[in-house]
């Protein structure tokens, strides 16, 4: 198991210092979690460490199964009960990130999705970006990191969203998560959505009263472009 | 024509390079293509080709003709078939940009043109740069990105606007494509564009009822003023 | 006290060059103040020296008691005055900071305060950061500096707000302070309140009717994670 | 005569580059200015040159009294019948900035002043900045260079606004003008002006209604604290 945890927490530290470098985070503000599902395993940045102090060994494994810290001293960024609650109820999912990126941040504040105007959306994310409702005060009182990661999965389901066509989500009044195949991909996505959210809210500024949405041709038309069976996007099926 | 396809193949590369080092592109978004109409051929990046790998060697010539790869494995961006319709229907067109740049995408999605609200936009652009109108659900189904080149040319053609005055349009729900000489003129088109889209945005947020237009008789001094044969901006007919 | 002064001088130099840094000010804009309660100091910045010219030498130190230069040649900030009032009134605050960063000074000079909007705020502020009134023409014709401290100090008091849970303010039509334990703390409290001011105004510009606030039991759950005596952030009481 | 426009020319020269490196030109946009008033000559740059090229031989001589191009083969900047009607009117003038900086413009596009709402705004600048009427057809047809600036002496006059005092103005549907004591200061200015700009932008976007404005005695005590005879501010009047 100690050698699974070195490639993950590697694998996971390389995510961390990539979200770092992105300028997507402020501080210690972020967190990147990646996941070994064989091992039964997710590894996440520790809490309150600064990046340019953070190495590969500081990052800390957790069992999928319990929860509990394995095989460190470090406490895990507190936001770990929701990343946990991702992974066990999107089977596709290996990798997650959390940020407090700006423009994301600031819809999530506002209590409004980002919006799927155009093909920039549509090429990564099939249709809105969704926004959760606001977490009860129960679930804030008690086990408020897991209930955090309830409220997205309960998001997606009662809207019928896919997680594996929009990888990302923003939490009400908090901020945004994003997931992807791995901890690399999680990021990336946590960089596009930020982009997209800036988009949006150029567009409010630019058309307050609201725009046209593109048809669900298109958006359907340019997701499956890059991610459908009939992908030609890119140079995969060429040698 | 090995030669003449090497030729422009470096123009193509170097002005793909000048994009990404423009700030205009995120990750993969973009692409720069190049023309010799001697040759019958454009030549444009490979698709899904990250910047930092991008070497001479791997921008596709395309016959303009036939639209058909020539002495290339790779594939070439997924957007060729907009960029070979300009060049039909364009004759003095000679690099055609297309990017995701955040202000000139922003109006696109919210289906606005750029205004143009003074003399930087009248040094460089003869009038708004129009929006294209959304395209059919037929012309989304089969040859998108052709259909895409095809409602930019009947934008110009029912606009009546010169594609030579104005070497830039932003596609309804998807985002900007500019042109000039050559394809590096057409990446100093595509920041150009930026800045102005940039600009508009920020007077839509300072002057939300709308502004009044600068007069057509001081946009066309300014245009002319570099554009005309009566020119007298930089150096041109001194030593 | 020559030892003390030192040790304190480049504390706050540290701070005043660190603040420099963070993009926060424009050319001699902002300065940035410690204080060694003991000696009975507090040391700033001299007025209107550049930057990059700054030593720690050129560090003012001033009495808490009298207000008067101490062991210096250089006149210190024009803000001193204001700086005293704040020391005086609040007692853990062990470092202030002043600046004009652009969002937050734009919030100042439109009368309005950073609103806690979300978890990102909760986590540095417990509520709102509020605006000031505007000073009336006698305390601006008089002791103008000690004034703008004396209306800090009000502001907090009418507001029953804790200047311990709420480490900054907006003084109207002027710009942000914010304070912290000790200078470098304060500088972050300076960096947060832009970043939170900048996401604000996104916010305005995403939803002009105004926003639903987060419930208060969620602004003090995130508050108290990170600062309460059951705080559960970082790596406190770990090894 | 030789030696005066050397040194002239270097301190425009490196009032452009200044400039350049100031984030506020983009291509080739910008002009910088000085003038030798005993020796009857402004200096400026040439026309269209990029910056990177530019050196201080290529800086353009041109008598204030005939305006004419003096010991130089180079095209001076097309906007110079401008710089010299602010010279022959703005007495205590000794340097002329232009830029298309995207706030300034913004707001000149928008046919908006720049408002003195804050402090920030009031330690350089008297009062708002103004916005030109339009230029007739008549004006722009011939000598349009000149008319601009004749529009901009008489916007000063008309509303009685001490060129000393506020030190920028901006052309409607142009973009802003400044000037200083020197070159350098001009362009120090400048950068002022667009943080201005920026900032009253975002007043604008946070307030869209609009918002109190700061009383009159706040805005000279500002001022006055910096720039009238009893000022405090610096280290002025010190050793």
């Amino acid at each position: 198991m100690a050698r699974v945890a070195r490639a993950l927490r590697e694998e996971v530290h390389r995510a961390n210092m990539a979200l770092a470098r992105s300028g997507l985070v402020m501080g210690t503000f972020g967190n990147v979690s990646g996941v070994d599902r064989e091992a039964g395993l997710l590894a996440i940045k520790p809490s309150g460490v600064p990046y340019d102090a953070l190495r590969p060994e500081h990052i800390v494994p957790v069992s999928l199964a319990t929860g509990e810290v394995v095989d460190s001293d470090l406490r895990p960024s507190s936001d770990t009960p929701t990343h946990l609650e991702l992974y066990r109820a999107f089977p596709s999912c290996g990798g997650v990130v959390h940020t407090h990126s700006a423009h994301a941040t600031a819809l999530a504040q506002a209590g409004l999705p980002v919006r799927c105007l155009g093909t920039t959306h549509a090429d990564h994310f099939r249709g809105d970006v969704p926004v959760t409702r606001p977490l009860r005060k129960a679930e804030v009182a008690k086990d408020y990191e897991r209930n955090t990661g309830l409220v997205i999965v309960e998001t997606f389901r009662r809207k019928r969203i896919s997680p594996d066509e929009v990888a990302a989500v923003l939490v009400a009044s908090h901020g945004p998560f994003t997931w992807g195949q791995d901890a690399a991909h999680a990021v990336q996505n946590a960089e596009v959505l930020e982009y997209l959210a800036r988009m949006d809210i150029l567009v409010h500024a630019a058309a307050p009263r609201g725009v046209k949405r593109p048809a669900p041709f298109l958006v359907d038309a340019h997701y499956l472009r890059k991610h459908g069976p009939g992908a030609y996007y890119g140079q995969k099926g060429r040698k």
